[in-house]
């Protein structure tokens, strides 16, 4: 591998507002933490809260990076003194909390995991955001257990298309909400058994017949707004409810009667902001539950979009509209 | 012990209504099931569940007499053929679903538990329901553990004054709220730190500076209302907040965005339709861990008013204004 260069290219937030804010610029490498890696990145993955951070919504945690992008794959260029178990030249995934969208991203060793078997680098850079968000939500938070009957809302989203294609490997139910038919049609593909289009049908009417008014074991919920309520009227006694972003808006009302009465847990967590041996907890789980799965095809990062490296504006209107799936920058030639 | 009288005496709703419609009256003795007892009731505890059921408020559950009455203490006058571990003669007090306001109640034998060492009828017939409602919710819902901090609103109530001892029983640090200066020097002598009377102060301004801005770990809840928002302001992050009733209503408006960035966790229950199975597990936990406290007299009852069995209209009444502790129906002399 060759020397290190003392500076690199990033895409930086040059002022918060619209996806045109983001601009390619030259920063210093990232600092080699002694427990943690460098890595050369050949493709960043693209999230919700990257627009929320560029929109000047969500200021990076304490000691993370300006630079947004919080996935990145590509070969270890530089390992910290107490990093073990990794070596200069791995090629590697891994969680980052900022700093994604750059040549070269710092990242904890506890944060990394390998590329699955035939992965290039755009799928392994797809995988870290959805994949720790729905494993320590929807099986450690929620407790989905197989048998039991699991609702995600917006199912074309990257969290969608991850959590219905985890819940139903792990022998769930899966019912998913999405805003059109052919959304729907893609919810279907990835393993829900029923999608419903929030546009033309109520899903606790829908999901509420469907269970023989039973009920919905586990929600994952990125819309607050209106859905709180919902949620508790369509969720089964001992049901689990938990809230990883609200795109509906976070204040709303409801009746908590329900949440008393069938004994759901209502709860919720930001990834980002958690200590590192949190994340290499959910890497460890992630590594010996879901890896096996992705070697084997069984489950599959759903991509909509790969962009180059300096379109990152455009692959940020995209979030911002219409996408199935995940959006991932490519690195090559940068 | 003699033979089992034909009919009894118990204490009827006569029809939905204030606590005037509470009348005496001749019932057949409940049916012993095989794996129940009957108790001959010294004393029965008054709960507000009662009340409600009273006001039309709340049926009792499926297969529970109409009778009102959650928590019974005597002597057992006749054991089913498959329960174990109880003897005619055998001094108890019960957790039952219903039934309490008369001379004969049937309980599930897993549901019943030994007198304290010292206990007499009334303080024994005090401690069911809120027990079970305490370590249930509390410790096992919400998981206090020793070092941490919790509140209890309402803390002169017949719950408050439990999970004020046992919270403080079991190592935390214990905050309760109330409604005048008195009640808060009643709810500091039985073991919290701090009681904010809540006509005069914020009890999440007091409770925050209290805790330098942490916040409270555990908060078990009987209001609701604007309470709840509070409750999401003043937890701590990884906060539990149990619910156990809505004095101050059910629907209500949050900044739910709080309950996700805390990664609090919103539940609660209600005990009287809990499977027997369920209340069994409950009572070998008060057993093991509470029992003992209860016979050194490190826990104790509070009572408020003790009155005969003939009065449940006035101890109703009492109920829905002011008291401190249980009040609890004597039988004897019925």
């Amino acid at each position: 591998m060759a020397a290190l260069p003392s500076d690199m290219l990033a895409i930086e937030i040059s002022r918060p507002g619209g996806p045109e804010v983001l601009k390619p610029a030259r920063r210093p490498l990232p600092v080699l933490s002694a427990d943690g890696v460098l890595i050369a990145v050949e493709a960043a993955g693209i999230n919700r809260p990257d627009a929320l951070q560029r929109q000047g919504a969500y200021p990076p945690p304490p000691g993370a990076s300006d630079i947004p992008g919080l996935e990145v794959a590509g070969r270890i260029a530089a390992v910290g003194a107490e990093a073990r178990g990794l070596a200069v030249g791995d090629r590697v995934t891994a969680l980052v909390a900022g700093g994604g969208y750059a040549q070269y991203c710092a990242a904890p060793a506890g944060s990394c995991l390998p590329w699955p078997e035939g992965y290039d680098a755009v799928r392994a850079a797809a995988l870290p955001e959805t994949f720790f968000t729905v494993w320590s939500n929807v099986f450690d938070r929620g407790r989905l257990r197989a048998g039991e009957s699991f609702l995600v809302h917006g199912g074309t989203s990257g969290i969608g298309t991850t959590a219905i294609q985890l819940a139903r490997a792990f022998g769930a139910r899966v019912f998913a909400t999405a805003g059109s038919a052919d959304k729907c049609d893609a919810c279907r593909r990835l393993g829900a058994e029923i999608a419903v289009n929030y546009r033309a049908e109520d899903f606790v009417a829908v999901l509420q017949a469907a269970t023989a008014g039973r009920g919905v074991d586990v929600i994952l919920d990125m819309v607050g707004g209106d859905y709180v309520d919902r949620n508790y009227e369509l969720a089964a006694v001992d049901g689990r409810i938990v809230q990883i972003a609200f795109l509906g808006g976070a204040k709303a009302s409801a009746n908590f009667a329900r949440l008393m009465q069938k004994r759901l847990v209502h709860t919720g967590s930001t990834l980002r902001p958690r200590e590192a041996a949190f994340k290499a907890g959910v890497a460890a789980s992630l590594r010996d539950k879901v890896w096996p799965l992705l070697s084997a095809g069984t489950v599959a990062p759903v991509i909509d979009r790969v962009l180059p490296f300096d379109r990152a504006a455009e692959a940020h209107a995209r979030l911002e509209a219409d996408h199935v799936g995940k959006i991932v920058l490519t690195l090559e030639g940068a």
